[in-house]
């Protein structure tokens, strides 16, 4: 059993690991590779248990407690950051639903020991997975061509998944599927990686947070009656209504990281240079200061409603404020900082040459910043925007 | 005496008399005239009294009340509002310097008895103002040609300033001065506003927040010795400097309330015509929601800090994050609010109208928006943006 | 008969009435009343006949010497400009087509007497107006409550209309109206001012571009059988799409003028103060120069290819590039620029308190810069966008 | 001898080489390797002649047609493009400097048999190189540390040069060295790369315009008296100040090419997804149309008035607001283009991901937008820009 991390020391532990991860982001972004000696390190100091609850050896945290250590995280590689999210949104999605909700959406009790199983192995350092969008659907369940059906006393799962971040090197992969006889019943299943039937494909070479590894992976494969989330069928777009924060925003943390990490490269290029003297290059940083503090103080505003009132349409709207503000200050704050430090700072090597790709990816990251916009539009209306929005969102 | 309100209620009060103040903006802003009836609200209600300690009749509170208050009355009429902050700033400084600080920079014992005698007349009802800026000098303290000397056992002071929110309303007045024999002595009294020579020119007529009323004064008075604040010259710089909240970033909650009311404006408007049918018009929206709710975050933040650690550096740079962010934002939001609703939302009587000129003031306010950035971007590379700055602030 | 003006010398003629105007602007401004002086220059230096045919006495000039004209008056009063723009609008609209496409769309002979009638007497100084929106249709052609029937053998025209520039000192108005027994023929007629029925409600009092005194009109009057514009019924849409740069473009001129002017006084407000010095400011400065350089640039491109290939496809998409341009163009430059001047520059006297609150009106006249996007978007994906949009636009 | 192009074929001839030049875009771009196969075209479409007198073989052309031809070079390969600019620069300073104001600053009979030397190979398809920046002195001409002294009847010179695009292809690279004796004295000369003492270094891995290959190059050589450019020392400054179009903004077209490449691009995969439906993403695609026709319409102008008036004070503002507005043009348009087109746009392969890298690097190529924006702010105010400047330009 590893060492597990204190739901109060965690943030201090993400902060210890962030300049390693910094140290080694140029030759994972360079090969679009997996950053295995990062994840060594967090499932060393105990940050893989971080959401699961001390009774099953975790940090026991809650979503504030999440996004302070993942804007740490990113601030050493957002990369990093972006693929241990995915392994906290399905770790806190199961530990902080409440066992009288699950029950109410019709858990049942089957459901109770996969869960505290999934989740005691987090804490023993297994990494979890999402393979969720596919290449026509993107993140629009209801458009899912990946398919499920009834298979022994189990279920049979078939389809290509893309962006997976962590693609080969999870333990097991959250699933999306729509049941083969019914587009509408969408699900999850929680797939173990050793599981015979998955391929993965190397087809990640993007422009920003390359060390995602979020290559293509096939399943075709058959699962146990326990593997399907929740124990019921047809969860899957509740799920993404009512927790918002881990489909839509848990990633906000990340790019205000990437900000953060963006401003404070682009402060040491410039005292190093001696360009704090000219006006122009002061006022680029001045002015990034405050983006990404607000972005930060938005993010923290989002979470600590996250845990006080999970689900309530006034938590939902900071979940996706936090969405639109983290992507594009990020975008913007990395492409001010280059050009406060010149030109030289667009050689690889230099952080913010990296810094550049990975913040353009947060506003295109779903919910996009235009969806966003859309959304929080028919929210100030006083519509409901995951139901009256002329577009379906999942 | 008036019922003082407390410190729990007054946010309370606060949004209760908002609708009243918006009603009756339309014609202060036409006429540029003090809002004298909400400030009869704001007597009744207690509210002058909001930052006096309850020991002296007051609600007691903390710079994170008064934001909170500032931002609900600013949501009814800004330039009520920014009319309110300055009576706070003066107020609130004399209420949270502690005894201890008063005593390390010299306060005499008679300083106390003086401090006391007015903030209790602040919760009967008294009404202060602050005559600082002038013509030539702006709010350049170092500049200011207004002067003051010793005149029999008290002092007599000279000059005209302008941008005198309240002229010819409040009951007396925060005058800076130059000691006359000492360039370098700036220092401030609070003058009786029925002290014979002091005479109010009708000068205001300004594109925005024009319920200020902040018309020219001209000082040539004598006033007893303890007007002078603290007690002991010289103290004007230093109190710019270690509490930037009330020169530099009281009135940033005053413009969040300004934002977010020219939100709600074109929320109202946009429902009542069925424009939010139009996906432009909901972006705009959206993204005047996400940018409201940004500001009021940092405005918050920054006022929290002040309570728990003022005049800390850390403190001080939430504080100028905040006086950059909201000017920028109510500008911004106002902007595009109009082009949301369209031309018919640009004749006088729509608030939008007069929102919009209201909202361009913010930046401007001294410390300006270039200017904020300047000293973040000092401050982000570890300077000291009040000493090291190429010109002087104060 | 009046002086008229050369083509090649209209351009200095209306350089040298813009400093009239602009001394002038203030006290029309605070008025909102019509700039009778402005119109006696203009009249006297033949300039009310630009449009005109030299074979009617007029100048003969084309669509890019009327935006080079409009330009410069702009520079003076944007106002004033708008004004002339309406005037030349009609003029120009029947001036510069051609004999054999009013014939093409069935225009009787009758048309080409009444027209040279009207043209002639514009190089005499008569001014026209135009009544075209309405509170509820805006400037939807289809959705217009103004209806006209046969009455004799001329026509009963009946409505209220709204941003009617110049109302109540035109000599004629253009009046758009839909038939009474079939909503979609819209014609348009030329109604004397003098005609019995006409009555103007002093409704005008708007944010900004106040001295266009656009009031509502409203109209019950018989007019003879040649006031119907074209000779015959239902040209009304046809012709808002085959000359876009009168309805959605040809006050683009003026808004560059506008923001062009806001420059200047801002240029000349920094260096009568020495705050050039600032880096800040001018860096304010550079970016209006060349944004401002670059809406003129792209509203004389829109300009040449109108008198070059009016109608063309790819002319239009210059039309509502400009449009699009000039209108954000005006309002960031005359934001940035009370920015670089401060808070003595909000003062009701100086040229950009003014100048910010006539330039926000250019995004919002039709057609509104979100419109413009999408034409632009559906022109951009090869749609054609006057049919493909989703939005009918007229 | 290649085939030359003449003035008029130029375009065309650009236009039919760019979708191959785009076809290779994305291996020269992953290597960052030079685009021999680019080169190879240009050579024998006679295009390395463009500026060459056509009394030496050469197109005869002027700074518009430059311009034009490398727009549409650019739409196929910005980098390709940068490259010929380079070239270009070299060929075009030479034959558009008149023989009159050759002798006026002192050129003696020699230089005119150089120079025409020097473009008979042009024509011939010789391509030629700049090495003017260093890593330490960037492109301030007064910091340079490359040295010359005389040597025989010639010159020695040694330095490092960064930035030197082409290298390693040309046949002969303009280097600019100060006196080392007279630090004040700089000098241009025009150094064969078959020169004992030239060494390529690779440095050259750069977020994007890769394929320039702007690899280091070292020289320890000895040239011939006759290659110091204009056969008189101390020309260097002088031409920087007096031909600002072709060390300013000669690739401005080139950011132009990009930021249409990148609307083209966007317009393709939005069309072939059926993302044409989403209101935001024709909003984008519109503002972005308009914002390249704008920097293009400048670019343009600038150009015309670089061959109507050289040199010309007025000339030179134009020259410099292309440069600004088409650096900031491109890197707006690729953010927003991808923003358009979604997560699917950033994989390598897809053209928007090149091109938003490549995008970036115009506003940091000196004159940097944040130093054009000062120099503009300069002209604003009626200063000299050149000369005023608190910080030397060269």
């Amino acid at each position: 059993m590893t060492t597990t991390v204190g739901r109060e020391s965690a943030v201090e532990a993400a902060r210890v690991l962030a300049p390693a991860f910094a140290s080694r982001a140029v030759s994972y972004d360079r090969d679009a590779s997996f950053p295995v000696e990062d994840f060594a390190d967090l499932r060393a100091a105990g940050l893989l248990g971080l959401m699961v609850p001390t009774r099953l050896g975790g940090a026991g945290a809650g979503f504030a407690d999440y996004a302070d250590v993942a804007m740490e995280l990113a601030a050493g590689n957002g990369a990093t950051a972006l693929i241990f999210n995915m392994h906290a949104s399905v770790t806190g999605a199961l530990a902080l639903t409440s066992d009288e909700m699950a029950r109410a959406v019709g858990a049942p009790e089957s459901y109770f020991a996969m869960r505290d199983r999934v989740l005691a192995a987090a804490s023993d350092g297994a990494l979890y997975g999402v393979a969720m969008s596919e290449r026509a659907a993107g993140s629009r369940l209801s458009q899912l061509e990946t398919t499920y059906r009834p298979d022994g006393d189990g279920w049979r799962i078939s389809g290509v998944k893309t962006f997976c971040s962590g693609a080969g090197h999870a333990d097991a992969y959250l699933v999306a599927a729509r049941a083969i006889d019914d587009q509408a019943k969408v699900s999850q299943f929680l797939v173990a990686a050793e599981s015979p039937g998955i391929a993965v494909t190397q087809t990640w070479d993007p422009l920003g947070m390359r060390a995602t590894a979020s290559n293509d992976v096939s399943f075709d494969v058959v699962v146990p009656p326990d593997a399907l989330v929740g124990g019921i069928e047809g969860l899957g777009v509740l799920l993404a209504q009512v927790m918002p924060q881990w489909l839509v925003a848990s990633y906000s943390a990340v790019y205000v990281g990437v900000a953060q990490s963006a401003l404070d490269a682009a402060v040491s290029y410039v005292d190093g240079r001696g360009l704090g003297r000219l006006p122009a290059v002061r006022a680029r940083l001045g002015r990034a200061d405050a983006g990404v503090a607000a972005a930060r103080a938005v993010v923290r505003e989002a979470a600590r409603r996250v845990d006080a009132a999970p689900g309530h349409p006034e938590t939902n709207r900071w979940v996706w404020r936090a969405k639109l503000l983290a992507g594009e200050t990020a975008a913007t704050v990395a492409a001010s900082m280059l050009e406060a430090c010149g030109t030289a700072a667009m050689r690889r090597g230099n952080p913010l040459e990296r810094l550049y790709r990975d913040a353009r990816c947060g506003s295109l990251q779903p919910a996009t910043s235009d969806v966003c916009a859309d959304w929080l539009g028919l929210a100030a209306l006083g519509k409901d925007p995951e139901n009256d929005a002329e577009v379906r969102r999942w």
